[in-house]
């Protein structure tokens, strides 16, 4: 038996989300045994990743379609990189590793492991399985080259281009030979675009009173492909930039996520003069192709054609002011939590 | 020698669209021949069609991708269908009937005829080209077959159903076996939607305080396709009500036209969440279909198996009005002016 620290949900938020929405208490222990007969599968969490849906999560909305919610009361979950301490089902064995859908906490009891994926390269650092080489790389891996088409030589747009997805965004458009311009919110993350992940251009969007006159600078032909991370204005002034046929993948809209009610997109009209294609998509439709995304990206990581950057919380106890600071732009990089050395 | 009586587009509207921003003028006359040497056709025009996308035309708009203006103090265009007076063009012969982009006048001369329909088929009334035969027929079957990807039993929702293109969008759904909802601006729209277009369910969205509310009543399995003509708050109620994988296709944003500044849409989180594609199109990019689109629909037609409604406006006088009704939904059926007599 083990004490199980754990980051608790207390209660649906409304607006933005503060620290004290979560709490982090060691008030269970748990047996590091899986429940005999049973197959689920016990992990001991190393690496917790702080993504931008969690925070839709957090609002009640029971409409269909939407998010399911965390229940108050309990463990927050999200996608992490763990070890197998102990299994009842055939498939996963004591002292693999694994990615997947976990909890905030020191231990997890996984009821369904067939939802994890296991971890086949482990010459790579495995908080990796949190940003490039697990969700986000997969959501921009198929976001970039399933959603927006994109052709060689064509204009690409990222928001919130310093973050998980979109750094991989820009690589990848760039190793296609596009030209990419990514817009963040600190100049030390504009520098970091230009000079570590090989950006075009980018630019600080706070430091920029017109987001129109923005892009038509940096973009006077216009844009191809937008890929949308952060939506309200920044999505209307791209609509105004876009060019005919070109398309948006939405991937997400962080900028809209702790308000009260969202922004409005007045430029619309734009969908059908332009005849821009916009279309949303989730990565768990595409979790069937991860395998062969993980063999096509750890070459490119080895011989250092792709960069990645992340930001590292240590232990639990900063788990929530990880997760708060993710829609206050104050990580570089893709941002995690560090449980547990491996 | 004639005269001439025409349309004048008098300057750029802002707001609501007013008769006074146009003038029925009788200054000019016009030879019945085309210039000596050239390739252009003279039309003596029979019908004009009212359209939502000229609206746009009328606003000053020099950005990239938007409508290109009426000029102020120049003649209106749009769709019409026309006879062949003379012809300097060898693919045009006197007595010929076509259709395509001509003035609002009695006569035009066509500097580039290449841009004209031949019509082929003159046992259906000829009117019937500026709508169910032209480029509002053509702009529904593209949008729905080609933008939907339509599948027998969806559940689709048409805006602004009782228009030129809505009648036929709901038409062809009922024909490919799915389950249709329109919305219209009065009881009498209503009526005529469910009794004589065949729509399973329709409303009066003037008297639906809550459209939301409405579209969850219509729709308790939720939207599969919608076919966008209207825009702004009906979008929003929309979003709320799509299912997964559903898709959009945005025809046009009537109810956005008149404003200063469109309806700011708050709901587009929910392309992520639901994966939903919106995509905007133009029929001109489908132009290239419209003879095989023709040969599609007359049979329809002439078996009854689609039935089509005209609200016609008689001379050039009324044309106007004609237009700025279309605006106040006061049309019911395709707005068209008669010009002259076949």
């Amino acid at each position: 038996m083990r004490a199980n620290k754990k980051v608790v949900f207390k209660d649906y938020v409304t607006g933005v989300v503060e620290e004290s929405d979560m709490e982090v208490v060691t008030t269970d222990t748990v047996q590091l045994k899986v429940p005999e007969g049973s197959t689920a599968v016990l992990l001991r969490n190393l690496y917790l990743s702080c993504d931008p849906h969690m925070r839709a999560q957090m609002t009640k909305n029971d409409r269909r379609g939407a998010m399911h919610n965390f229940l108050p009361g309990s463990v927050i979950s999200g996608f992490g990189v763990g070890k197998v301490l102990d299994s009842g089902h055939p498939d996963f064995k004591t002292g693999e590793y694994v990615w997947g859908v976990t909890g905030w906490e020191e231990y997890s009891l996984i009821r369904a492991p067939e939802t994890l994926f296991k971890i086949k390269h482990t010459d790579v650092p495995l908080s990796y399985y949190t940003g490039i080489l697990g969700m986000p790389g997969l959501t921009a891996f198929v976001g970039f080259h399933e959603i927006c088409s994109p052709k060689k030589g064509e204009y690409v747009f990222v928001s919130a281009a310093s973050g998980a997805v979109g750094q991989l965004v820009g690589q990848f458009a760039k190793l296609m030979g596009c030209y990419v311009v990514g817009s963040a919110g600190s100049d030390e993350k504009v520098n970091i675009l230009k000079n570590k992940f090989g950006f075009d251009e980018a630019f600080n969007y706070k430091k920029e009173p017109d987001l129109n006159a923005a892009l038509e600078r940096f973009f006077p032909e216009g844009i191809d492909i937008y890929y949308e991370n952060v939506g309200g204005s920044m999505l209307d002034a791209v609509l105004l930039n876009m060019r005919e046929h070109s398309r948006i993948a939405v991937c997400g809209m962080v900028s809209q996520y702790n308000l009260e009610r969202s922004e409005g997109v007045h430029n619309l009209i734009f969908l059908v003069t332009k005849r821009i294609e916009m279309k949303g998509f989730n990565v768990i439709d595409h979790f069937h192709r991860h395998s062969q995304f993980v063999e096509t990206i750890i070459p490119h990581i080895k011989d250092r054609k792709i960069a990645y950057m992340e930001d590292k919380a240590q232990g639990l106890d900063s788990a929530p002011a990880a997760l708060v600071g993710l829609f206050a732009g104050r990580n570089v990089g893709k941002q995690l939590v560090v449980v547990a050395d491996e």
